[in-house]
C-alpha cells in the first residue's frame, strides 16, 4: 500500500507535480519480451485523457508527449524497469495562491500532513497525476490475452443516465462523443448540461461503468487480495471517486437469496458458477463478464474560480481511460500472481 | 496485496482452514509497550463474531477461545510478532463433498486456481477465516487514540432499513438486538423475516454502515493509499461484500456541485474543509466524521442445504464486528504510516 | 525487509519468544499441490537443530515437536498459509534477570529499542528463534528440483580447519560427527577443544561452508536482488554471523584478473561462463557450483555463566541446518520469482 | 527484495540501461521538509563516481548531470516521490556485439533469464547503474543526524594494503588521491600498478573499508532485518562484490571467546555493550563505531578488450562512493523504521 506504488508483481510508481518539470511513471515487474511501440500502445491512451480535447474539458493545453527512458529495447520490454516521462509545458502557476486552501480540495489536508506543499495546481494531488496511471495501464494491457476486453464508459452524469448501451462496446464507439457516453441521445443532453454548468460555475459528478469481458479464469488471490478488493482499491484511489459496486451491488443487497442466486447449477460444465456473481466467486474470476460501477462526486471547483479558471465542469469523461488503466493494472498484476499458485 | 497479509506497517496475516486444526493470526509491526489483556481486549470482539449467538445465526457452536502464543509479555506488547490461535472444535465435515461445487460459493474457482482444496466447510474460503481479522482488529484498536470511535451497525437487511438511529452509537447500544440494528422496531421486523427465510431456505443481504468519529487528522497516503481506497480494499476483501461507498456516494454522483459543496469556507479555522467530503479530502482524513456504507449480497446457501445445514440466513449481523475490525486495521496502519511523513 | 518476514514470493514469518508458550512459523506463498509429510520432511530438520543432542551442546532439552495448524490437507499444500508451531517445554526462566544486560548479547540494545522486553532466555533474540527458520527451510526445500543439493558443514572451528572434505557431501556424511565437520580427524580435535572450552567457560566461533550443486539456472534478480545479495542477507540475519563470502572472496580480492578469470571461453556451449564466478554472474546463477563461506564469532556467553548455565560453547554445529534452511528459502523464493521474468 | 527497489521505508528504485536514453532513480518515502539543493547535495556525489576522472579509470566521458523531475519544491522535499534523471551522452555502442557473451560478465545469464537483452555496454547490468544508487544515497544522507559519519575508502588493491590510515577520515582526505587510498605511499604504488595493469590488459580487485561513526542507537530490526544483514545485502548487491565482513570477521571466527569478548562490563553506563561487537548487538546498533569490509573481485574485462576498450582496470576507487551510498540508504531506511518501534 505504499503511497505512490500500485501493484505487487507488476508495480506502477508514479511521480510528478502538476506544475513541476514533469510527470512520469516507472513500471517494474514487466516480463521481458513484450512488444511495445510508443506510438501504437502508449500515446493513444494518453491522448484520450489529455486536457483540451473539447469544449467540456479544461482549457489547459498539454501535448502530453511521452518519452520512454528505459526498459524497452528493439521494440520489446527488457524485463527491467520502464521509465516514461511527460514534460509539463502549459502550467499557469499564477492561478494558485500558497496561502489559500481551495475549498473541497486536497490543499489543506496535504499541507497539514506534510507541512510543506507545492501549492501550484494542486501539486501532486492534481488529477494530472493520473496520466502516469494511464501510461502504466497501457503497459499492463499488453500482458492481457487478446480476447480480454476492458472497456469503461460514462453511464451517468448528473441525472442523465445512458439506457441504450450496445452490448458490443469498443473504444471507438465510446469515443464517438466527447462525453464518452455511448447512448448518443443522452450524450447530447449531458454535453448541453455541462456547457451550462461551466457557464454558471457549477459542476457535475456521475457514474462510470466498467465491463471486463473474457477475463482470464483464476484471477484474484484468496482472502485479502480478492479481485473485487483489488478493483475497489484501484478505483477508490482515483481522486473524486466516492463509491464502487460490483454490478448494482447496493440494489442486490436488498434482494432475496432465492431470486438473486437463480440459474445456478451444481452439475455439468458450469457447475457451481453463479450468474449473479458478477464474474467473481470467492474473490476469484470465473471467466464470466464483470461489471463494476464507479461513482464520482461533483468536481470541487465551483463558483467564480470555475467560471474563470481552467477546470473541467465534470471529470467523468476524462476519467474513463483512467478507470480502464487501473483495471488493466489490477488484472495484469493478478495474472502474474496466478503464475505462482500451483506447481508448474 | 499479498494474499493473506493485510496492511503495510501493521500487518495482519491470517491462516487456517474452517475444518482444519485451528484458525489464527499473526500481527506484526505492533509497536512495543501497548497494554493488552486477552480477556478484556481480544476475546469480547471474538465473542461478538462467533456462531451460535442466537436463533438467526448458524448452529455451529464454537467457543472461539483465543490463545496468545507470542509477542505479549507482562501484559504489554513486545514489538515482536503476536501469534494468536483459535482451535476448531465443532466442525462437521461430513456435510461437505469433495466432488460437489456448492453453487455461488468459492468451491469451483478455488479448485481451478489451486488444483487442490480443502472442501470441508469451504476450507480457507469459509467466513470462519474472518475471526482472525477480528483478532487483528482488536489489536489495531489498541493503537487508536481513545477518543476515536469506530462503530458499525446493521443499516438495512433485505428491504428493512433502520431510520431511527441514535447519534451517539456504541457497541452496547448496537448489541442490544441480535440483528445489530439499532432501530429496535426495524430490528424486530428483520428478526422475524430472517426466521422465515431460514425456514423456507431463503437468504438475505443488507447494508452495514460504519461511522468513524474523531478520526485522527492526516490519515491516508497520497495517490494510491488514500484513506478511502484502503477502506474500500478492506471492505471488499470481506466475502459477500458487493459495494462500498463514502456516505451515500452513488446518490452524491447525481447531484450538482453547487448543492453538494455547500458550507465550505476559504477562510478561518475550517478553511478549505468540506462538510460534504465525508471526512476525507485528497485521500487524507480531515478530522470530520466518516461514514462508509458496505453492501452485502444475499448469502449463497439457499434451498434444502440452507434449511438443513448450519448456515446463517444472513451474515450481516455477524459481519458487523468484521467491518469494524477491518476499519481498525486500516486506521492503525495509516496512523503508523503518518509517523513517516515529516521530519520529527 | 520487514523485521520478522523473510522472502518476497515465498515468505517465512517467524514468531515466538524463547521462554514464551511457543515458537512458530507461517509460510505463505507456497504453491498448492506440494506433497508434504511432517515426519518425513519437517521433523528431521528440526531434530538436527534441536538442543541436547550431544555433550558439546546446551543441556536445554526440548523435544521440538512440530504441529501443522494450517495450509496442508491430504498430504499436500493448499496454496494457503502454513502455520507450524513448536511448544516450549523446558524453559528455565529463573536463570535470567530483568535488570541485568548479559554482556555481548542483545539484551541492552533490544531493551533500548523497544523499551520493554522479555528478558527470559533472550526472549525473541534467542537462537531458539532459528527453529522456525529450519521449519521454513524444510518447506522451501520441497520446491527445489530433486537434483539440486544444498549442503552445509563445519569447515572450521577455532583454529581447526577441515582439509579432507569429500567431494560428494551428504547430510548423512556430515552428521556422522556431532561437530558436523566431515573431516573426522579434525572433528575429533574440535570436539576435544569444545569440551575443554565448556569446562573453563570459554567459547569458540568458526566457519560454515555451504555448497549448492546443480542450482537451477537463472536464479537471482537484477540489480538489488542478486542471488549473492540474497544469500548474504540470509546468512547475516543469523545471530552470530560476522562475515560472508562467495568462495574465498577476501582472498580473491587480492589476485590479478588474468589469473582469476582463467578458463573462460567466449564461444561454444559454455561461452561467457566463468569458472571463477562461483556459479553467479551478473547476480544470476549459471548452473555451476556455488560455495559460500559464513563466519561465526565466538559465542557470547563466557565465564561463570558459561560454566554453570545451559549454553553451547560453540553454536556452529547446530547452525549448520540453519544455514541450509536460509539457503533453501533464498533459492525457493528466487525460483518462484523466475516464473515472472519472461512471457510464458 | 524486488529486483530494482532497495529499502522498505525509504525506497530507491533505479532504472536505465547503460546505452539507453537515460539512467535514473525514484526515491520514495522521503519525509517532507528536508532541505535539498542539487548542486550542494547531489551532484558532488555523482562527480565522485563519474568516469573519466583520472588515468586509472575508463575513458568514457560522461558529465553525469542530474536533473530533478519531481518531489522537491522551493528547496525542500515534498514527501512525494523524487525522480532524478541523468542522460547518457557518451555511449559507444559499436564496441558491443549482440551475438557475443563477454566472458565473466552478466551477458549470458541475463540473456538466458530474460530471453532478450540490451547488449550495448551491458545494458542494465552495467556498473553505470550505480550512479542511480549514488543519487539515492545522497538523499538518504540528508536524513542522518549531522554527527553521523559514513566514510568508505580503499583499504587494499591487489596486494597493496593501506596501513597508515588516519583516525579522522573525511571525504576530502580520501579524495586527495584518485585511488581513494588514504595511505598516500600505498596509493602511489597502487596507481603505478593499475597503469601497468591497463597497459597489459590485466585487472585488479581489492577491499573497501567502511566506517560508520556516531551511528544512531537502535538501528536494525529484530531477526531478519538486522543492521548487519541489511548492510551485507546492500554491499553484495554491488556488481563485483564477493565478500562482506563486520570488522575482520573471518579472522574473528578463529579466536577464543575469552579473548574476543574482553572489556565487557555487566554494570555501569556501558553495561552489556561489547567492544568486539562492531557496534551491532542482537542486530541493532549500540552507538559504537561500525567497520565493514567489502571485497571486490578483479574486474572481468581483461586481455585485448581491456587494452583497447574503455574500461576501469580496477573499479574499487570508483566504487567507494557507491559503498557509502548503499550504507546511507540502509541507515536512513532503518532510521525511519525505528520511528515505528515504540509508542510515541
Amino acid at each position: 500500500m505504499f503511497a505512490n506504488t500500485f501493484g505487487t508483481h507488476l508495480r506502477l510508481t508514479t511521480f510528478g507535480e502538476s506544475h513541476g518539470p514533469a510527470m512520469g511513471a516507472v513500471i517494474d515487474g514487466m516480463p521481458a519480451g513484450v512488444a511495445i511501440d510508443l506510438a501504437t500502445h502508449i500515446q493513444p491512451s494518453l491522448n484520450r485523457r489529455r486536457p483540451g480535447q473539447s469544449a467540456i474539458t479544461t482549457a489547459r493545453n498539454e501535448a502530453d508527449a511521452a518519452e520512454i527512458l528505459s526498459g524497452v529495447f528493439d521494440g520489446k520490454t527488457l524485463g527491467t524497469p520502464i521509465c516514461v516521462v511527460v514534460r509539463n509545458t502549459n502550467a499557469r502557476s499564477s492561478d494558485y495562491r500558497p496561502d489559500y486552501y481551495r475549498p473541497g480540495h486536497a490543499d489543506r489536508t496535504w499541507q497539514e500532513k506534510f507541512g510543506h506543499r507545492d501549492h501550484r495546481g494542486g501539486g501532486r494531488a492534481s488529477g494530472r497525476e493520473t496520466l502516469a496511471r494511464v501510461i502504466g495501464g497501457a503497459f499492463a494491457a499488453r500482458l492481457l490475452p487478446p480476447q480480454t476486453r476492458v472497456v469503461a464508459f460514462t453511464r451517468q452524469i448528473g441525472e442523465h443516465r445512458a439506457l441504450d448501451v450496445p452490448g458490443d462496446l469498443s473504444t471507438e464507439l465510446i469515443d464517438r462523443h466527447p462525453t464518452r457516453c455511448p447512448d448518443l441521445a443522452v450524450a447530447e443532453r449531458i454535453s448541453q448540461e455541462l456547457l451550462e454548468c461551466k457557464a454558471r460555475g457549477d459542476s457535475r459528478g456521475g457514474i462510470i461503468e466498467l465491463h471486463i469481458l473474457n477475463c482470464p479464469i483464476g484471477l484474484g488471490e484468496p482472502v485479502f487480495a480478492k479481485l473485487k478488493a483489488r478493483l475497489a482499491d484501484a478505483m477508490m484511489g482515483i481522486g473524486a471517486v466516492v463509491g464502487v459496486s460490483l454490478g448494482d451491488g447496493f440494489h442486490d443487497a436488498t434482494t432475496c437469496g432465492i431470486d438473486f442466486h437463480t440459474g445456478i447449477d451444481g452439475q455439468g460444465p458450469a457447475a457451481g458458477i453463479s450468474p449473479a456473481a458478477q464474474g467473481i466467486q470467492g474473490g476469484i474470476s470465473n471467466g464470466e463478464p464483470i461489471t463494476l460501477r464507479v461513482a464520482f462526486k461533483p468536481a470541487s471547483t465551483i463558483g467564480s474560480m470555475a467560471r474563470e479558471g481552467r477546470h473541467d465542469p465534470c471529470i467523468v469523461p476524462r476519467a474513463v481511460p483512467v478507470v480502464e488503466a487501473m483495471a488493466n493494472l489490477v488484472l495484469a498484476d493478478l495474472l502474474l500472481a496466478r503464475r505462482l499458485n500451483q506447481l508448474p
